[in-house]
């Protein structure tokens, strides 16, 4: 695919490590510097995407099977990436995206019964190839993850032992090219992540980075 | 994939050729010859399916991405060959399904702006690589097929011409294994096809075949 003049920033991590506040505190610091942002997340984030997340939430169907969610996973994600991350990167904007690919892959691929590789290419179909610039990971014990979050829905029923393989799946994909990863302990304070974040976003954007934490 | 005990008979072909009307009339006579049938349809024939197909047909989204389109008649498809079509197989039955693949290539792939062997590749993947043992293909001149349907949904809303790319890329796929297709003219009449079908499915099954059109 041809670059793109916008910047792709993904946070990333298992259920209960605080990719949104991270997302927030981000577009928030990025809008202060006088940059367009588009804030967004997958699953859901168009009209369409509502409709395929309320299916894959809803709890009437334990009969889907492995392939049937992935790909509506896929279908989320071709909708997100056409309708919403590729224009507003062709104008120049900054997305800072609430989960993407790896997530796909780490839930997917390792944290279910489907060969990873296959689950990839799906997933690279879906989004036309297109890629972070650079992907946060926010990584977080396990145990801790679970201790957490609740019970809400179908993924964060699941116990440590899933979430041990989908942490080992984004260590996994940090380890295939981490020149495009930032991967910082969850456990961190919160302002110590932001400071951490947006020094590497502010370079990448190649404009001063600020000492002060939102 | 093991090859399985049952019997899969698909019956293709454009808007308006009369296959659900064949797909019942083969199945009746299947039961009449006393085997298990399985009467089932694409996409939309779980309910998972059902809730797919809900958002595919819906007209509050014309937003809809090509590749969002395909993946979620591959998720359709996923869930199906899952919950519907192995298990019948698995149990000797023989499956009658309006509609599989080669609707979804021809649609998707001859139909749009979509690269066949991508369409496919995903197609593939959802099905596990599920082929049927014959595919019924009823042809109709575009023109006619038009003239034959009613504007009710967004496809069938489609051109002449989008209707002959759909019938270019059947007759593609039966080029590629001709085997394990019987061509038909949609224009023949009712009873005239019924017994064409009868004749090649019960050879298949190595059952008497009838003269006696249903």
């Amino acid at each position: 695919m041809v670059s793109q003049p916008g910047l792709f920033v993904v946070l990333e991590g298992g259920d209960g490590v605080g990719k949104s506040t991270q997302v927030r505190l981000l577009a928030d610091r990025l809008q202060a510097s006088g940059r367009e942002v588009v804030l967004t997340r997958e699953p859901g984030d168009t009209g369409v995407g509502a409709r395929i997340r309320a299916l894959l939430l809803d709890p009437a169907h334990p009969e889907m099977a492995p392939r049937t969610e992935a790909l509506l996973y896929a279908a989320d994600k071709a909708q997100h990436v056409a309708e919403v991350v590729r224009p507003a990167l062709a104008r120049g904007a900054v997305v800072v995206c609430d989960r993407y690919v790896d997530s796909m892959l780490a839930y997917q691929g390792a944290g279910r019964v489907l060969a990873a590789d296959e689950v990839e290419q799906v997933a690279r179909w879906a989004t036309e190839e297109l890629r972070p610039d650079l992907t946060v990971l926010l990584d977080l014990d396990p145990e801790e993850a679970v201790a957490a979050i609740a019970g809400k829905d179908r993924l964060e029923a699941e116990s440590v032992e899933f979430h041990r393989r989908v942490r080992d799946g984004f260590t996994r994909l940090v380890a295939r090219d981490p020149g495009r990863y930032l991967v910082l302990a969850a456990r961190g304070s919160r302002a110590e992540i932001a400071e951490a974040v947006w020094e590497r976003v502010s370079g990448e954007l190649s404009v001063p980075g600020g000492t002060v934490v939102p």
